[in-house]
Parts: structure tokens; sequence; C-alpha cells
């Protein structure tokens, strides 16, 4: 049988022991384990920005993968801890509207993870990944069943993240995922939905720049000059070719978008 | 049996080659171990700082796992390289204090490593985490017992990074450890031992800023306003609700504090 | 027998889902491999700097090893995929120079990948990490023999990053192959070829800063004072003791060199 995988998402950083505890803990526990990082990169306390990674990442995963995501302002305070089962996989997070991207595109299942004796005791007031959510992550990967560690619950945390606001009949306020690697400027708005930005004249505003052009791929952009392309995201972007448009634009995730299609 | 499992602490950061030709050489020699990171961002030559660390983090891992700590700013010189047995588990570094923590808290033994048939030969003078350190981890791991690596030492290297000065009848001077990933400054002063602070008026000094609240959660501080909470680390931290008191009070690991108890 | 071990060396840093999606996928299909880190932080679209750090990296690795390399700038484009057959491992890559150090210092094949049945489809324009390189390294760990990935190709792209260009009878001008951790300049000047610096004088010029300091190691280095040091690169570096030469003389991966021997 093929062993069990458990990935990582949060904003913890690699400066810090806290991802290493955290493999320590699920290694103690299901010393099968094959644990992988997503990202630890996620904004603090940013839980679109992992609503937006995880939902990038899980499809690329065999089922029976069990996905942690600690992104988790609330830690400490009533938040629940979750256990939600979608696409023949699990998810293991707190009830923050952290797991939105992956209840807008599959069915899913969401459980309060109530059954404290898969914590770690005691469970601090700080690092629940640590106490809860990684100890959960390995009795499920153990093979714990989902319905031990919890009663089914009807009402959870469910943003929508990724739903731009519309303002008139050709208008959006949008915002800003995710700013990758490359500084590619990943929007909130779906290229499926946004399509006709390939052929109609737009204005796509962000700190009083405009970007009207559109790109079939990053290296038909003219250097020097931010477009907007659909990227493998499966949201619009506004990238530059072979250079950072974030630090072009010098925008950051926290502002918002303006969209308007002639 | 459970496979062995070695976790990699370091100052040499991800950008290099230097951790994947560690891992790299680990498995060579021994294909079965589970490899870990700790950290590998411990501030160049920073210590007290790896001491932290690992400090935080081997209690979180199982009977025999062997812990590679690599802070090593006299690397080529004199210093020795030394094997650990503690706490039922094993540490690989090199004797200048970096296990100074976990000698605090722990019954250990300290080994010399001066048998070099466990090492990559020739051993070149400025990459002992790939030369020394790594290979005596993966053999360790292959099943070598620990006799076999060297002799037992009665003298070896143990700073006290984690106790701060007394300067007078209810003042002391002390340092930063580290600062974490959401900017919070963790102190060298003790939960245990400071515990008054919950409960007397006090001081708190960095750089000129004088800290005087005390919060029993993150939540519990307001915002804007740094303050000391008993962190999950064992040691008094300065921290901001949501933000990171590090940016706020502009200090760095390299600060003095200052404590004084009314 | 021992496990696949596939290494992944991208300038698609640890921010993004991308690393952690490129795993999902190798073990979807290998659910044995076991996947290490050798760098992510490349300078983007820097296939020197890549060229550079595989080159530092494989001949640490049994053979058998399978290292995916993807600094891949020409994504979407003409340029090939390859697989390289070398040392007794393999290199799967575009076919951009990014294996010209393995090149340079090994008897090697490569083939063009042109076998799609090994892909993810459909395949991207923008992510062949994912698409391409990722599933045909799975592949391959899987058991797939080189041959049935495509035919052996007589030219592809090998630039000489790692050959400074002779200016006079004794100068030469040279580059910048990384900058480590730790600050040290990584020249592309061979220490082999140009030993006799550590006997002659000479005259390291970077950014109007001229060095004329050798030292065997580091730690010979006066303080405040850069040096030329045979690292353990292979290469000349650029050094400063206990300190970054790169900060202090303010120099970044894109500067030139210039040597002249007296």
């Amino acid at each position: 049988m093929a062993k069990p995988i458990v990935t990582l998402t949060t904003d913890f950083g690699l400066s810090d022991h806290f991802v290493g505890v955290m493999k320590g803990v699920i290694l103690g526990i299901c010393p099968e384990a094959r644990i992988l990082d997503i990202s630890h990169a996620v904004t603090p306390f940013g839980i679109a920005e992992g609503a937006y990674l995880i939902g990038q990442a899980y499809g690329y995963f065999p089922p029976g993968t069990i996905h942690v995501v600690v992104v988790d302002p609330g830690v400490g305070s009533a938040r629940r801890p979750i256990l939600v089962e979608a696409a023949r996989q699990y998810f293991v997070a707190p009830d923050n509207g952290v797991l939105a991207v992956v209840y807008s595109r599959e069915e899913h299942k969401v459980r309060a993870l109530t059954n404290d004796r898969f914590f770690l005791k005691p469970v601090s007031r700080t690092f629940h990944g640590r106490d809860v959510f990684s100890p959960v992550a390995a009795h499920l990967a153990a093979g714990s069943p989902p319905r031990q560690f919890g009663e089914t619950l009807r009402e959870y945390s469910w943003p929508r993240f990724d739903q731009p606001r519309q303002e008139g009949r050709n208008s959006w306020t949008g915002g800003i995922l995710h700013i990758d690697q490359f500084g590619n400027v990943i929007t909130n708005f779906s290229s499926g939905e946004f399509s006709q930005l390939a052929e109609r004249p737009f204005r796509m505003s962000v700190r009083s720049r405009n970007i009207r052009a559109w790109a079939e791929n990053y290296a038909e952009g003219r250097p020097g000059k931010p477009f907007v392309i659909a990227g493998s995201s499966g949201y619009l972007e506004i990238s530059l070719n072979q250079a950072s448009a974030a630090r072009f634009l010098g925008c950051t995730i926290h502002d918002p978008l303006r969209l308007k299609i002639s």
C-alpha cells in the first residue's frame, strides 16, 4: 500500500522550529507518513492567500492525501478546528475560511475536531499547529477513521475570496490573492468568468496605474509594459516579461484592484 | 522497525546547495534515513540562536532521533566535533555551545568525534557539515554504536545563553535568543523563573523603549502596544497583537534587554 | 533495493505552491521516490547559477539519483526538454545550458524528451516543471528506461559559464556564478587553473574595488578586508572574515570581474 502523504501549508515561515516540530509530532504518531511542504510563506494571518495556495495545490496529489493548512490568526480563541473530506482527500485546518477555495470547487463534508484524545496534551494557547492539527493529521494517516474525530457540521466559515464585487454594469472591484516568486500578481478575477478580456478593451487599475494590454503568454509581453494574462492559476494575473510586475507597480497583497471592460 | 530520523539545524540558508548536499551524503550512507529540516535560517554564526532552536524542537521527536546542528564559525579551527547522547536521542554538532540548552535540561554524555573512518575524505577546511557531521549522523542512523565514534569528554563548551545577568536586587540584563516569523522577540528570561511579572509592575527595556504591559494571550494585547507574554517557548516574549513587535521596536537579535521589577 | 532519489533545483522559490505541486506529481506516479531539495532560490532565470548549483551538488548523490533542474526562461517556447545521463545519474532539464557544468566534467548522453506519454496532459504553456519535468523524473524513478523518453541529440546548448575570457597576457574578464548565504562571492575562475594567485601578486576588481589579498582559510583573513580564497566550490571566491563580502563590496550576481596577475 502506498504510504500516506501529509502536506503542510502555513504562515509559520522556515526560520523557526515550528514546521520541524510539526513534522516530529507527525512522525512520532505515524512513522510511515510522507511529509511534504506546500508553502510556509503565506503572508502572516493571510487566510485568503492560504486558501488560494492550497486551492492551487491539492489537485495534484493522489487520493488519500492529508493536507494540513494552518493560517490561524484566531488561535486560542473560539474558532473551531475542522476536518474536511473533499476530492477523495482530507484537509485539517481552522474553521476560518482557509479552505474556501476547496469548498467552491468540490463537494465536501466538514467535521468539528472535538475528540481531544487525538490532541497533544496539554494543548497550548498559541501553537495548535503542533498540538491539534499535526497530531490529528498523523492519526488520520495512521488509519483512524474520520468519524472518530468529531461530528459533521452544517455551518462553517465560507468567505468568497475569489469573487470580485460588481460595482456597475461593466466594472468590478477585486483583490490580490497572491504575488508569486516571479512577481506575477494573481488577482481574484477568474480566467473563465472574465475570458472576454482577451477580446475586448479593458482597464485593470492598481495603485493608480492602468493596465490595458493582454498577452497570451509571458514572452509575448513587451518589456517594461505590464499586461494581463490567463495564468496557470485559473485567475487573471498581472505580469511583466522577465521582470516582477509587483515590484514595477509597487503593489502588495493588500491593494485593491479595479476592472472596467469597455 | 521505525526508520531512523535525522534532523538538520544550520545557518546555511536554503539558497545554496549546502543542505541538499548534506542530505545526499546522508542517504548515500543510510538510504533508510528520514531527513527533516528544523531550520536553516539561524543567524549566521548565531550559536545562541541555534541552541535555542534545537532546544525548542528536540522534545517533539521520538527516541532514537539524530539531530545534526551545524552553526560553526570555528570550522577548520581546533574546535572539536562532538556526539551527545541525551533524552534518548543523539546530537551531532561542533563543541561550541550550540547544544547548551540541551545540556541545561537533560542528563547528557558528550563524546569527541575522533574516529575519522566515519568522515568523508578528504575533510575540507570549510564544510564540515558535509564532511564530518552528516556522515557521522548517517553512520549512527545505519546502526554504528556511539562508542565507536570517540571517547567521552569531561570538559566541553557550555555557555549559559539562557540566563540573564542579575545587576541589582530587582534588575537584570538579558538578551534576545530569537526573533520569530511573527516578529515575537524571544528573550532569555525563563517564564518559570520570572513568573512574578504576571502579578507585579515591571519594566522591560529595549532600544530605549519601555514595555510595562503583561498579557495572558496574544489576542488580549492592545493593538499598537507591545506587551510581555509567557510564550510557548518557555521564555518571556515581547509581542504585539497581529503585528511584528521586533519591527515596531526596531530591535534585532543583537540588542540587550533590561528588566526591572518593582 | 534502495529507493530512487529525486532532487529538485529551481528558481521557483518556496513561497508558492510550485515546488509542492511538483512533489505531489512525482509521488502520484512513483510513491517510492525520495524527494530532496537542492535549492529553489536560483536567481529567477539565472541559468549560469543553476548550472553552478547542480554542478556543486550532484557529486554527493548515489548512483541512480535523478536530478530535476528547472531554470527555464524559455518555458512555452521552442527550447527542448532533455534527459541527460552522466556520472551514473540522470538529469532532467530544459536544453538551455543549465547542465553545462555537468557536461564540462562528465561524459554524457543527451536525449530530447519527445515522448509525451510521460507528460501531464494538457501541458500548460507556463509550468513545465509540473507538466513535463516532474512526471518524466517520476517515470524514470519508477523504472521506465531512458531510451523510451526520446532520441539521442548530437547538438544541444553548452555555454561555457565557468570560463573567464582572456583579455591580455595576464588579464581576464570573468563573472560571478553565485553569492552564497554567507556573502561569499563565487567567481567563475577555476581554483585549479588560477592556482598561481596563491603565490603571485594579483588584482581582482569588482565594482571599482580592488582585492589583492589571498587567504588559505576564512579565519586567516583580516577583519574588514576582503580576500580571495580557493573555496570548497572549486572556484576562486571573494570572502570576508565572519562577514558578507558581497554586501561589503556592494556587488550582485550580475557584476563583471577583472583579474590581473603581475
